[in-house]
């Protein structure tokens, strides 16, 4: 049976009924303006077993070369089935290390604490996941016809240095929008080093989203914002893996820190789609983590998911996550609901201190990801996650790309920080015996 | 048949006839002052197939839990057959992306040019290959009852960020030793944040060096020094996975960068194996590239490998491989005269702009790729390495750990360096004429 036997299209994910071809550039739905999704003709996947789809799935694990060497790609039939391996655009994504705890989970009294790391990736952010499925659609696209020039996006961090790297491989052209005097250039240097037409314009974040979309109704430059929901399908692939890793028996919780909600909208999408098709039989619980500078769906969460209300997002250590309007509100509150879910948020001080608890056990935590971590320390001291659970984190991205963070918290230079964990450097004059001295408590 | 089936020991480099256990404390012969090595049971490996070899690799490399879901640790019996799997400390390192840069290959008229990407890895470089060795050595001799009480290096870079964190990982003490006022906090942050003991001392790197010499001499410091030949074991598995991923057809020739040149040596003992065991027939050729300013193999080679002169290494971008007197010469020497191999070398604008030149096909090269890539091109055009051939280079380690790097090339401010790949942001008034017209000619 060949992936293609299976198909995948688009859907509104409000439910009006409206369906379109993955080759159509389309974002939203025109009938009723809701998000779209990519639906799966899940009927025709469940013709092949639960045991057999982990055996593929073991089995692709187990490639030297790509395609199915990507974690993402190894899914193939359940990411986008039609697409031909040909045009499937991949720097190796996935297939990253599920990094145990122990230490804080013995702490914390849990019976295990993971972190997918999904940092530890061509680009150093989750964003890859997502991105080679947009990418690869869009050579798909071009390959078909479709006239598409190059990719566009507004974006500071990850998803710009995703966009530009996947693009760079396929020699597609991508520009990226910013603001001028607003981010520095170290912030920038992966688009720019993977060749990227950077355009600096004078105006702010904002402006530059309204840009964006006013260029790309031109539907020769392709749109690939947070609201594209061809990224959901690499995305969700986390869980998948996550399962995997953990042979078929998820864990009680999945943590996952949470901004425009696409991610955790993502996570919830892969745990469907395997109790669907009897991979796993049993339901995680999903905790989403806010920086509580930017905290629109706790504010929503203990109002019952009753309404969102807009903020202004202060400014917060978890800069990616900064943003006091999600996109994927509604597809995020209702993958909380089907999970049994809950939504908590961290301060600065906590996200920071909880990034540096996890490094010292040997990982190297970006800010994000000290979100999920902070509100899990919270959530178990509330009795809202049990102690002798069983739990995940997402780890969004490598600490590698937050030196400022990093180098501030051991400094104690972070404004709102109290660093519990600091570990300074210690002076010594350049002898045997002050050395000695230094280590003689080991 | 189990791991512990098959035996490693020390023996000493240069054939004196020392032989020791790998529990010993111990980094150079103790007869003859040589450098020690590895010696596997090659006889007793040969009792298994090569086909049983490569399916029993190919099955592991499909694992999801540690630690046959580590590269590295997927290779056991070839590593450190008798360490039992519960000592192993282990954060996912290898299992990465061979990138292919096929618009290069194409310029340079190669038939392929690969990326071994070992810089995506939990701490951003293939020293997590060697140190998960070398951690999990020290885990397993403080079972047996040795008495170390922490491991050392004296190191400012890659070196001192995977010690932390497999240390931090294992829950053993770690201490690093680096010059005060020399090294900034954010090149050290990595150790720092994995809980290492870092001593800023009032002296030079070789002041450094002496001391943490001295002080390892008491077996309760262990050294983690580059002569220290466990770390060779993980190291020589980039060669191994490198065929894997290839169909166990090697390439034509292998370029890797050079400093203390126990990488080079590495990567021809792994080599090595799989010729004696069978999983390869064909011997490639070895490439090994210095930065100009740190060339003392690359004078030694003109010489007919005579004799090593060595020399005050200047300054280079490539820092890591800013290296004057080899540690590793002899070892170096003996692997590139069985594997017909060369040496060549790279300017600070030819390193610059070989990494710049491969960063356009989506990597996010370092530096010490950077010289690889710039004496690939040399090679190339002077006909050493005929056109057609299929060519890999070793990538040591991620981009992301240079951004001053990346930055300056970008923004043309580092010395000594034409920028050729150039590309920096454009700057645009905010409005929708602007933009299009700077993206006509897409």
């Amino acid at each position: 049976m060949s992936t293609s036997d299976f198909q995948a299209s688009y859907a509104c994910s409000e439910g009006c009924g409206y369906r379109a071809s993955l080759l159509e550039v389309v974002y939203r739905c025109p009938k009723c303006d809701g998000l779209l999704e990519v639906a799966h003709d899940v009927e025709a996947l469940r013709s092949v077993p639960a045991e057999e789809w982990k055996r593929r799935f073991a089995q692709r694990f187990g490639s030297s070369r790509l395609p199915y060497a990507s974690g993402v790609w190894g899914k193939h039939e359940w990411v986008y089935p039609q697409l031909p391996a040909g045009d499937i655009v991949s720097l190796g994504e996935g297939r990253v290390p599920l990094k145990p705890l122990p230490r804080m989970a013995a702490e914390l009294g849990l019976a295990s604490l993971d972190l997918k790391e999904c940092g530890v990736s061509p680009t150093g952010s989750f964003k890859d996941w997502g991105m080679t499925v947009l990418v690869s659609a869009v050579k798909h696209m071009r390959a078909r016809g479709v006239p598409i020039r190059a990719v566009a996006c507004a974006s500071t961090g990850d998803t710009s240095a995703a966009l530009s790297a996947y693009c760079a491989a396929a020699g597609i052209p991508s520009v990226v929008f910013l603001p001028r005097n607003k981010v520095s250039l170290s912030q920038l240097v992966q688009p720019v080093a993977n060749g990227a037409r950077v355009l600096s314009l004078d105006t702010d974040f904002d402006g530059c989203m309204k840009l964006v979309q006013q260029v790309t109704r031109d539907a020769g430059l392709y749109l690939a914002n947070s609201m594209n929901s061809l990224r959901i399908e690499g995305q969700k692939v986390v869980a998948i893996e996550l399962c995997q890793d953990l042979d078929w028996e998820p864990p009680d919780w999945v943590v996952i820190p949470g901004g425009n909600l696409g991610n955790a909208s993502a996570l919830g999408k892969g745990f469907e789609l395997m109790l669907s098709l009897g991979l796993i039989s049993k339901r995680p619980r999903i905790a989403v983590a806010q920086a509580q500078r930017a905290n629109p769906l706790v504010r929503s969460f203990r109002g019952g998911f009753a309404e969102l209300v807009p903020m202004q997002a202060e400014r917060t250590l978890a800069s990616a996550i900064q943003i006091g309007n999600p996109v994927s509100f509604r597809r995020a509150v209702r993958i909380l609901k089907a999970f049994n879910g809950v939504v908590e948020e961290a301060t600065e001080s906590e996200l920071a201190n909880a990034a540096a608890r996890a490094d010292r056990e040997g990982t190297f935590t970006c800010p994000h990801t000290g979100v999920a971590l902070g509100a899990l320390e919270k959530l178990v001291a509330q009795g809202v996650i049990a102690r002798g659970s069983r739990v995940a984190v997402v780890s969004t991205a490598h600490g590698l790309k937050f030196p400022d963070f990093k180098v501030g918290y051991h400094q104690g230079s972070l404004a709102d920080v109290a660093s519990r964990f600091s570990n300074p450097p210690i002076d010594l004059p350049a002898n045997l015996e002050a050395v000695r001295g230094a280590l003689s408590d080991l």
